[in-house]
């Protein structure tokens, strides 16, 4: 996403000019390019695919578009296994219209998950529950904290549910750090995604992700925290950004490259 | 705030039309039409101020930015005692630019209340903290949650410093309720504030709060909360909302009372 005005073949062709051996992938673009299609590109470049993102919207309380979800989901694992990664991002979804019950909704999270898990389990899968940042809360994710998504995680064995770590959402949280260490204790840290915090947000707050070392996170820090929580896994920058988006992919994915290195070698 | 269109001397009449017998007032405002007279002004309309908002910006890591910070809060103090309110509410402030250290602003915090909580105490005034939603993290305020709040606060006497408590900044927090509990027991419950989140968020995530009802917030439960705490203060109502500001004020106050009754009685 970081690159998404890049096709998946010139993603793949620049990964490989850039010195990136790793990638995470999106879904759409996936299903466009075609997941075989897709999966047989990222082997002849040598990639491998890092976590698939995303599954996830369980929220519903309408049994139609709950049923369409869970189907979606386990299309969203199999597409997972078709890429060859372990790892599907689950992104849990807001509230309801009209609804102001955030437990509510997140309890509805752990019945999807007491199916799903079980079928992501059977295709070599782990679901990665990731918070959002609370300002996400009502429309998006009505997990908002580590706490939360671990949670939820733990009601299930630590290969099918796990949670993604992303410096953007955990940031401001004080007592992330710990949930950090609880989550590695129990193999449940699934993926590790960066982004930096910069102001002021853009309308809807969904597109000022800050490119890394732009903005108020000590990216330094919270990579060492999910180390000394033993995660050993690829990092994911994921930056959401109108600048990044409007500039030569290529550019920007080896500035991201650069960014990277400098930020933590 | 919620009616800042207003002057103060036909925010007055609005209330007394309203049958509003409470405000919170501002320090913009307070000081266009002067301290004293504005004393006056709510004392002879048969007013009583809740809160002052607002003091705060503790954050500041140059001396000369820092020892400007603290004397404008001893007037902020003084003020509120010249209005007759026993509750001055503090906004931490941001991080300082450069800086991506959130604990070491914290406890700078801490360090700016150790000189202004005697001095509140000494002028009748508490000093109300507000944790603001993570959102506000990097720019505005790095204390972002009832804990967070209450382990500053508990650092001084009941009677100098406690928390304010705004279900915009808190309603996502499923912490905030055992907080709310912990703060009611210790008499730290300064101040109650209500305003409803909506979505989209407007670019700078400042002036999009919503009128009572309109959002996602189950603001009969919040006030259920504190209130269960031991709360029996007055209650706020404080949506900054660049729609409410453009409409006529006297038909933004009525409503909101209208609102405030629907909600709750």
């Amino acid at each position: 996403m970081t690159v998404k005005q890049l096709s998946l073949p010139q993603l793949a062709d620049a990964c490989r000019r850039s010195g990136v051996g790793q990638v995470g992938l999106w879904r759409e673009p996936v299903q466009e390019h075609g997941v075989a299609e897709t999966a047989k590109l990222v082997r002849d470049a040598g990639l491998t695919v890092t976590t698939l993102c995303r599954g996830g919207f369980l929220t519903a309380t309408d049994p139609e578009e709950r049923a369409a979800a869970l189907a979606d989901n386990r299309r969203a694992v199999e597409e997972a296994a078709t890429l060859g990664t372990d790892t599907l991002v689950l992104v849990s979804g807001g509230l309801p219209p009209g609804s102001k019950d955030l437990r509510a909704a997140r309890e509805r999270i752990a019945d999807a998950l007491a199916e799903l898990a079980p079928y992501a389990g059977a295709h070599g899968v782990r679901l990665a529950i990731e918070p959002l940042h609370p300002m996400y809360a009502a429309d998006r994710c009505v997990v908002s904290t580590l706490a939360q998504a671990l949670d939820l995680a733990e009601r299930f064995p630590a290969h099918q549910v796990g949670v993604t770590v992303d410096t953007y959402h955990v940031w401001w949280d004080d007592q992330a750090p710990a949930q950090i260490a609880r989550a590695g204790a129990a193999g449940r840290i699934h993926a590790f995604q960066l982004a930096d915090w910069t102001t002021p947000l853009p309308e809807g707050v969904l597109n000022g992700r800050g490119q890394i070392g732009d903005g108020a996170i000590d990216l330094r820090e919270w990579k060492g925290h999910v180390e000394a929580a033993g995660y050993t896994g690829p990092v994911e920058v994921e930056v959401f950004n109108e600048g990044l988006w409007a500039r030569d992919g290529r550019e920007v994915l080896a500035e991201t490259a650069d960014r990277y290195h400098s930020a933590f070698l």
